[in-house]
């Protein structure tokens, strides 16, 4: 596994034990946390425009900074859980994704019209 | 920068260059994504209870895997686009919540009385 | 239209107009502001189990009502901007629903093995 | 109660009997369900710039107004679960949200600056 993963995620492990929360970790829940912070993230972008996202002033950055580490660690527990290699998945997407749209067919053109 | 996290970091980089796929790819559009990603991840479990949560069957299981690499991926680029040192926050973040729910003070209550 | 539908949507046309805030109001950018709501209703019930979720503390279920109206007040805005009826789409959706799943098929069953 | 959301209410409780549904309609889990079909529905917009979000071509406009119904129908469930008269809510927020922001100090600024 991957060192930062791997250093993580026992920190968290560590975390959740000492206050006997691993029986509110259930993937179940765990998932829904993890979706509440992603919103959570893009609740900063939601009146901006794509230009204004590009250049956060300062102290938004190091607010959305915060949410994305949320984001990810709630996704690192909830991996850690269901023994899901995340960096290892990580690489299988990208390969899949590769085969899924070659770069010949979509170049410039949003997914939208490729995906689903 | 983690090596897993830069190693990934540049092979999304070059995967968006290819199909020239930056121009999609502002914060806050990759903020809509990670959090549509994020509730993929959830639909798989929205009418579990907690207990089948913690036992998929393989497949299942596989399938959440992969969307969970999804959530990743969109959080990878979305912090490589604004700059943010994931791992970095990651750890100051969980710095931060320990002194915000001391073990002491929150030992084995949900963080639903104590968050907010 | 319905009558209650409609005279809440002309309450809302009213309140943009305003303050001016038809600009940020583009269907994306409501989309975005409905997703963020609905995950700040999920959050009040993550960490409880189905059986708490169903015996709200009379604080928390105002909040969570205050939650529920704001996906809705949401929703309205975006369905007047798109030139959607709700209601009718509505209708339109629990006969779709009633043919997939035919409750000869699903009874008892979660749609989890059925869906998608 | 306002009509409309009295008969849809009404066929959706119907809806779940006949299928014995009930069981997994925990309001936990409405409100998960609710928040992956309001992603369901900002997957549409997540890669249209705002301009394109306004011109939607019919098939997808058509597609985003069953999204919509979904989550409508997914609230209606979770308000009628919990007790919650959804319209009398939608007109106290209303009134909060006019006493919140004021239009002489808010006029033309996103919300972005004042809310939180």
């Amino acid at each position: 596994m991957d060192p930062t993963i791997e250093s993580l995620t026992r920190s968290l492990r560590a975390f959740a034990a000492e206050r006997d929360w691993e029986q509110f970790h259930s993937p179940k829940n765990l998932a829904c946390a993890l979706s509440v912070e992603a919103a959570e993230l893009l609740e900063h972008f939601q009146w901006l425009t794509e230009e204004q996202s590009r250049q956060l002033p300062p102290e938004r950055l190091a607010a959305v900074g915060h949410e994305a580490a949320d984001v990810l660690l709630y996704l690192l527990q909830l991996a850690d859980r269901l023994g899901i290699d995340l960096a290892e998945a990580a690489r299988e997407k990208i390969e899949i994704n590769a085969r899924r749209y070659p770069a010949s067919l979509v170049r410039g053109s949003s997914r939208k019209a490729t995906e689903r």
